[in-house]
């Protein structure tokens, strides 16, 4: 799935994936009033209005882009009706030709980390009949379990061409409280980086990029100098762009000298781009051209950064 | 909700939580078959056959135990449908007056986290209506994203008088590669575990007891003794005892002076006690049975060793 990633950035010149995390409040009011009125102020209406919204974004950007990352918590929150509208959301970036990025962060062991990996890259069987239940092509696991909870995804990763990006240096704020302790010589986001690494060495595509990729934000631009060295064959998603703070020039360290290396999250920067002064002139009615406008000026901040 | 589940284990005399972890294979033909026969070999077959299932075991052990966790991934594996089955088997829990610990191990950041939170947890706002999505009473979290990932449910514990468990040290083998790092003068789990405890200070019920807990496995009883002492009012979710290998000897350190402050958790153990030589008598009509004579077996063993 990483050659498809990697030729994807390649044809679209955009290392950019669009966050698709919709919060109501994103959403302009002429789209939920419309799923209000057909399935009432329910969980049901907010998932009709969050699918609505997502396609109308996804229309408007799937040209520019090689990935979308819809985030699960935003649609888990809506319950059951909410996780439907999750996976209607990955099929249909899957028809517009998307790579689909679930940014699940689930981590587990064993047999209960293998039911995440079949149930979101693989398969599963039902009797005499097999099923691929949400079947992203790449989501997000949380490494503190250590290698039992990772082995399992990189068997699903291995049987259906799928891969992973493991949780190494997160954008947050307080992501160094546990990630930059010492341990021995070496901060633990760096000992996790090997472990990426070295999980990752085992499962490569033909482009020499591998299936196991690591998460690593963007408001860390040393750390992620550190990490690419670290990590020569894995890709890095990079949220943090934008609305946490991290802009074009703090990215270059996540790339290797051929302007590959590393793919890019905004998600409140471009879905909810109609919202901001800047965008303004689209209005609720053009939040989808507004989100277009987004990513083709955080293209052009990146492109430009990477030239410099 | 700490002083529901602290009440709970006094009214049974039984700190066991019962791991609604079902797998396919667990479930008796019988009840596949009805399930099959009415859903197809589908994912909404598979979701009937898991939700049948679960109430015969809830019906067999639920004046027996105060608590019960089903753990999402055995759900979402089956895709919307078991998710589905996911939310009834709480809703049944609840109808029978269990507390119900959600094994999500979700772990995120600020409104991400805070989805999460408010979906499991709380509630959310749609137009003008108010929802409980899947409402468990606790459920777990992962700690890798530092404080930006606990607060937000936090929050949602203070609002709604629920818990959290927070992993600290998990039962499985490779738990050690990251969770054992010595870090200045300490091991990670014990960093982990002291800032349980100063998270915890924040919300306490009547009891005394905090309403944020912490997953230690039962596999490193030395660990369980020191993580006691550094959280002594924080409740311990014990996991690994049976299938994993943890015994009620090994369980003594993680409970206080009282024979509270812990609550041990059997999945395989209970709900496939049938498929074991010790409880083969009951057949599989008699699953649910095996599964209450596993209960009152893990019950005494328990007992026997607190008393000692």
């Amino acid at each position: 799935m990483i050659d498809k990633l990697v030729e994807g950035i390649r044809r679209t010149r955009a290392p950019i994936v669009v966050g698709l995390d919709p919060q109501l409040n994103f959403i302009p009011e002429h789209i939920r009033d419309r799923a209000y009125g057909e399935f009432g102020e329910t969980l049901e209406g907010a998932a009709a209005a969050i699918l609505e919204f997502n396609k109308g974004i996804v229309d408007a950007v799937a040209d520019l882009v090689p990935a979308v990352k819809p985030q699960s918590a935003m649609y888990e929150q809506f319950g059951v009706p909410g996780v439907r509208a999750y996976k209607e959301t990955i099929d249909y970036c899957h028809e517009k030709g998307l790579v689909v990025i679930g940014d699940i962060k689930r981590g587990d062991i064993g047999s209960t980390s293998g039911a995440y990996a079949h149930g979101h890259l693989g398969t599963v069987q039902v009797g005499s009949h097999t099923y691929a239940p949400f079947d992203e092509d790449f989501c997000t696991v949380n490494p503190y379990l250590g290698s039992d909870g990772i082995r399992p995804f990189m068997d699903v990763c291995r049987e259906c061409g799928k891969g992973i990006f493991v949780l190494v240096k997160t954008s947050n704020p307080s992501s160094g409280e546990l990630q930059n302790r010492i341990a021995g010589d070496k901060a633990l986001y760096e000992i996790v980086g090997q472990m990426v690494e070295s999980w990752g060495s085992e499962i490569s595509g033909h482009s020499g990029w591998s299936e196991i990729g690591a998460v690593v934000g963007a408001t860390y631009p040393q750390t992620g100098k550190i990490l690419r060295s670290v990590m020569p064959k894995n890709f890095i998603l990079v949220p943090g762009y934008g609305a946490q703070g991290g802009k074009g020039k703090d990215l270059v360290h996540f790339f290797d000298s051929d302007g590959l290396g590393a793919i890019v999250n905004s998600s409140r920067g471009i879905i909810a781009a109609w919202q901001k002064d800047t965008y303004a002139e689209f209005g609720a009615a053009g939040y989808a051209q507004a989100a277009r406008q987004a990513v083709l000026d955080m293209k052009q901040d990146i492109t430009e950064a990477l030239n410099r």
